[in-house]
């Protein structure tokens, strides 16, 4: 960490402990003031995060969109299964099928790229609010408000990055409407892939299982950060080096046992528990139930064209994959949404701050309507939502048009200044952005994607009115509209199928785009405008609620007197808990460490049941080397525990009270989805790889003995 | 019971205790040998039954294919809700929806004639084997056997019931091909309904909780047994008096708790414990899986028919959900079989068995083939199945044709010697096959039929060789056989659909039947040889098979030294065990005792998952009475024990050390669907509704506290 760029200023208010001791992903300035020792942590923690010197958080990185441990010091990662699953089914093919027989390099020159892949280690962070918020001014409309921010973050991080070369910046919105850190961090674009075990133990239970416990997924896979031989940071090349982290995680080969204090480093993506209970009824109500329609069906479609065809398959297991983990998320969280105590609870809980409110004329003046001017935003998105989320999900679930859109929109913002775009086509993130399409595109299946296109003009023409005078849109009002035929025409009109057009396509402008005979792009450049209005009236939303939760987080911290922890929003947090059983529903008792005979139990032999016959041979033969649970004689498998996670700690270590990796994270359990919304210490688990597991799979199975050897297990 | 015709000779061999004490549905007259004041019964086993004294199996009854209990001295009975579930189907229509709403009488005379019910109580039981074996002749073919004993056994029959005036009596089979016991029961022709919870009570969960622990189902009714003014059976009349039991069970109030002894007496129907691992094959490979497919696709049939409509869903109701019971126990009997290690430990022990077997040579000239005969009627069976199972199903899918089948299968069977006919059209058993007949009929909903014959044809018409010399079905091989048509033709020229038409079919002659011009009865008069060759050649089967078996017994006996307990076969049984958890999988741990607080957990509103309001309020307000479990201060629902049951065993009561009935069994865990072929004490676990719930939901939320009273409980 640079040392000269530190401050605690993440949580408001003044009190020095938190309520529940479990609940909580704590940003790393908080670490001190937890008093971990007295929880069970063994070590000091300013050996997890102290801003003078080397400590464990240096061991940590961000892999794509989860987190990684160096393990070794010659830049050995280790993440989940799922975090790697993009890379390993880049280099795959019905030959070399590296997902099914899973991967390992012997040596160094061995391992495969990972394209599309980076690491990012947090080097330093800062308090940036007061600057961000400069730049609002009274006056200011909802929309410009919010163009103001973000143009000042984008200043911010490019000025940051101009001071520190190599590095990349970031400014993080901690409270939402009030908090802005800075963080910088070190940034690693040659990242390859090690070793992954094959899909059935990697994503043993498949779809089945996830979210589920128990749980006998071994949801590990090993990759290496590369720099240039100058230590800077590079794209692929053959020449670069293993990159060196500061600091690397010690591997415990002796695992843990129920009831143990353990705690994760990691990147947890996002939360809501600083919402309002209208928040939770609208996403209770309209988006998520959305969301599952939705996605079954654009599974349900890839599951048909792909039934036949490993390649199609394939392509699609990547995609069909994600959509899968969000739709039964969402399920959950409907679920636990559905047990009215938590929206309810919430409701008391503003009643009682509106009290507060209520009882000062001043306090009254200034935040009276609050909660109803939200709830006002909320009600409003319902309304629309209908409409909108089928436009927005059109150039999603359709890949070609998805690229097209992408193309068009990449030109028009293109001129615009830099610093004024959209981020994502900002000069330093366009390459990142392109790369992305480029990896999507290589998973086109035809076929498919104009299931999707059919599917979602069928939803659009259910929205009579607003398409009325929307371009394009408007003819599904009339009777004479062939959508088959329209939808072959433009499959065969169009180039987003095929690499090098659509690489071409990226360097046109506006014009030569409009002017282009590609039946796709014309669509989009039709529906263009519909999609700027929408642009426009999303910011507009964002800026009313960024101001009105600014407010809510100030006069609930007047009221409460305690301390928030902020929202998960994908920097670096500690989270702490123990190796817990938990209770999902009466008569059930689920207990913390799973075993290798729990997998031979679950295996049938049908996917997603299968077990490598190696497995079978050495579980027959009790072959588990050391690494076994003493109490049960078994390899286990998979560890529970009462830590508070979501979205991005998926490749988290699970670290033991003396700071050693234990395991990997890389769930929750069903009950626990519901974690976004709001925490509950009786039924919120996380759910890890048992390193035991993870060692004996690549030592033991896969004979991978090297690469214990470089994570210092003998 | 009578004292004189006591015996007890239906176990073999000669060790006086038993191998694992919770495994076994023991024989009244074992219970002395049982030692169960060291397993924790705290009244003098004789109390439960004595043959010289009145005792408490003179308060358990048969209920149709259920057990009950006498819970009062004027023969109140404590059963299942789903036993009596066809009784309150029965009387429900949509306006008056007891199924829905439940059903109270609040006098005797408001009590409900349950159509079609039975009751029978154990008088006594005396061994037949030798007479049954006696008219076995060596030289006789395997069919003649089985003639000659079915025969012999309805002889014995007869004779007993014409010496007992108003008893039944029944040949029971102890034993395959060995041992034969005659069992003269008590016989209640009018049964009447006195309460009913809604079905949102008892069947709470439905389908998806079926066969499932955790459990939440208030699944009891009560119903009362009335005879003749002077005390003989008779058919419901308006002038009879409730039947006095020689003794009732005592309900307790206080329940149970976790580890507690508990004893069960019942009816339990059907178990295959001694049949050969060939025999398991045969049932994992070819009956279950046929099962599975055919109840689905007719549970599909029925639930599309009757989803807009509740009449015809009343209709469907009591066969879907019976069809849906099968289908998922045999998909749990197929869960359990897959598991390899059951089939597996059969095999090993029949190696040892034939190792036994050779090393002697007179042993090995008896039995030497034993084990491979019995594999070779399985081997025949299984490749005769595919064809043989949809020509049976066809009969049987379809009611309408069911019907004209058994009208011209009576009459034929009427042509000969009452003793030679099949059972069912015997003298003394044609009323009970016509009533059932009768009430099939009134849930006969012509549209969902004709799906089912469509169907059932379908299948057939892929066993193309099979069919080509059998009447009628061969034309399933021809192009211009137009089904649609045909079955049109059918329907439109039958009238099953019509009670009194059906009525006057019963009084012809075949040679009536053969003339008339209904369609149903030609096509059974044409397909009829069909089925007499194929109930000869299960004749034959049974023959060899009961034969083998007898010897296998045999052989068994003199190999392993120790008793068996013979298989269920719906004579009165005893099994005895605790109040215990279990794990049902790696990393779950099932507890035994559920709660009023989980039924509202539950509660989604949707179905299955209704609680009525009136529950729902007095969970708010905590309205309990004395009806809580100590520890948790909650209604307790359902109970666990580990006991050894299976179908049959349903409504039998759940009796504390003190033979004081604590609840009443239901069901079983999953897991032990597989009971029937195999007994194992950490997944076997029997169901019950805990006699808190059962009162609490009587007297407090329904008000019937003139039962609580007539039961003694205050």
């Amino acid at each position: 960490m640079k040392k000269s760029l530190l401050l605690s200023v993440v949580l408001l208010a003044c009190s020095t402990f938190f309520a529940d001791a479990e609940e909580g992903m704590y940003p790393i300035s908080e670490i001190g003031r937890l008093n971990l020792k007295a929880k069970g942590l063994e070590i000091d923690p300013s050996d997890i995060y102290d801003p003078n010197k080397i400590s464990l958080i240096d061991g940590i990185c961000r892999v794509n969109g989860c987190t990684g441990s160096f393990v070794s010091p010659n830049g050995l990662i280790i993440t989940n299964h799922h975090c790697a699953y993009r890379a390993i089914q880049s280099a795959s093919s019905p030959d070399k099928d590296y997902l099914k027989d899973g991967f390992q390099a012997k040596t160094q020159t061995a391992e495969i790229p990972a394209k599309g892949y980076t690491v990012r280690i947090t080097e330093s962070y800062r308090d940036v609010s007061k600057d961000v918020l400069s730049v609002v001014k009274p006056t200011m409309s909802s929309a410009d408000r919010t163009k103001a921010i973000s143009k000042r973050r984008k200043e911010l991080e490019q000025a940051a990055e101009a001071k520190n070369p190599g590095k990349r910046a970031e400014v993080a919105e901690m409270f939402t409407g009030k908090t802005y850190v800075l963080f910088l961090y070190t940034y690693i674009r040659d990242v390859r892939l090690v070793f992954a075990p094959p899909s059935s133990v990697g994503n043993f239970g498949g779809d089945v299982d996830n979210w589920e416990w128990p749980r006998h997924t071994g949801d590990f896979s090993l990759m290496r950060a590369y720099v240039a031989p100058d230590g800077s940071t590079a794209t692929y090349a053959k020449e670069n080096v293993p990159y060196k982290p500061k600091r690397h995680i010690k591997v415990s080969s002796r695992g843990v046992d129920e009831e143990d204090f353990v705690f994760l480093l990691g990147y947890p993506g996002r939360t809501s528990r600083h919402k309002t209970a209208a928040f939770l009824e609208y996403e209770k109500n309209v988006r998520l139930p959305y969301i599952v329609d939705l996605y079954q069906w654009q599974i349900r479609e890839m599951e048909a064209t792909g039934a036949n065809n490993r390649a199609v398959a394939l392509k699609h297991s990547s995609r069909s994959r994600s959509l899968a983990n969000v739709e039964k998320r969402s399920r959950g969280q409907l679920k636990g949404l559905a047990r009215k105590q938590l929206v309810e609870a919430r409701m008391a809980q503003e009643a009682k701050l509106q009290k507060f409110i209520e009882s000062d004329s001043d306090r009254k003046q200034k935040y009276g309507s609050l909660l109803d001017d939200i709830a006002g935003v909320y009600a409003e998105m319902a309304q629309a939502a209908p409409y909108e989320n089928d436009v927005a999900n059109l150039v999603n679930a359709c890949r070609s048009l998805n690229f097209a859109f992408t193309i068009y929109d990449a030109a028009v913002e293109r001129q615009r200044p830099d610093i004024d775009r959209e981020s994502r086509y900002m000069d330093r993130n366009i390459d990142q952005t392109v790369r992305r399409m480029m990896l999507a595109q290589r998973d086109l299946h035809v076929p498919t994607d104009k299931r999707m296109l059919h599917g979602m003009l069928k939803r659009l023409a259910n929205h009579k009115e607003e398409i009325k005078n929307v371009a394009f849109l408007k003819q599904l009002n009339s009777d004479a509209f062939a959508v088959d035929q329209v939808i072959d025409r433009l499959f065969n009109n169009s180039k987003m199928h095929d690499e090098d057009a659509v690489k071409k396509f990226l360097q046109m402008t506006p014009k030569q785009l409009a002017a282009s005979d590609d039946a796709m792009i014309k669509i989009v450049v039709q529906l263009y405008p519909e999609y700027k209005r929408l642009r426009e009236k999303n910011k507009e939303r964002e800026g009313k609620l960024g101001q009105l939760y600014g407010s809510l987080i100030e006069v609930k911290a007047e009221f409460m007197r305690t301390d928030f922890v902020p929202d998960a929003n994908a920097t670096l947090r500690m989270t702490f808990g123990r190796v817990r059983r938990y209770s999902p529903e009466d008569g059930v008792i689920k207990t913390p460490i799973t075993t290798l005979k729990g997998v031979i139990d679950k295996t049938t032999g049908k996917e997603p049941f299968v077990t490598p016959q190696k497995i079978l041979d050495m579980y027959a033969k009790k072959d588990f080397g050391k690494f076994t649970h003493p109490k049960t004689g078994q390899v286990p498998v998979a560890i529970l525990y009462s830590t508070d996670t979501t979205g991005g700690n998926s490749g988290s270590p699970i670290l033991n009270a003396k700071g050693e990796l234990v395991g990997v994270n890389f769930d929750r359990a069903f009950e626990a989805t519901i974690n976004d919304f709001a925490w509950n210490k009786d039924y919120s688990r996380s759910i890890g790889v048992d390193i035991r597991y993870v060692l004996w799979i690549t030592g033991k199975v896969y004979g991978a003995n090297h690469l214990l050897k470089e994570m210092g297990v003998e």
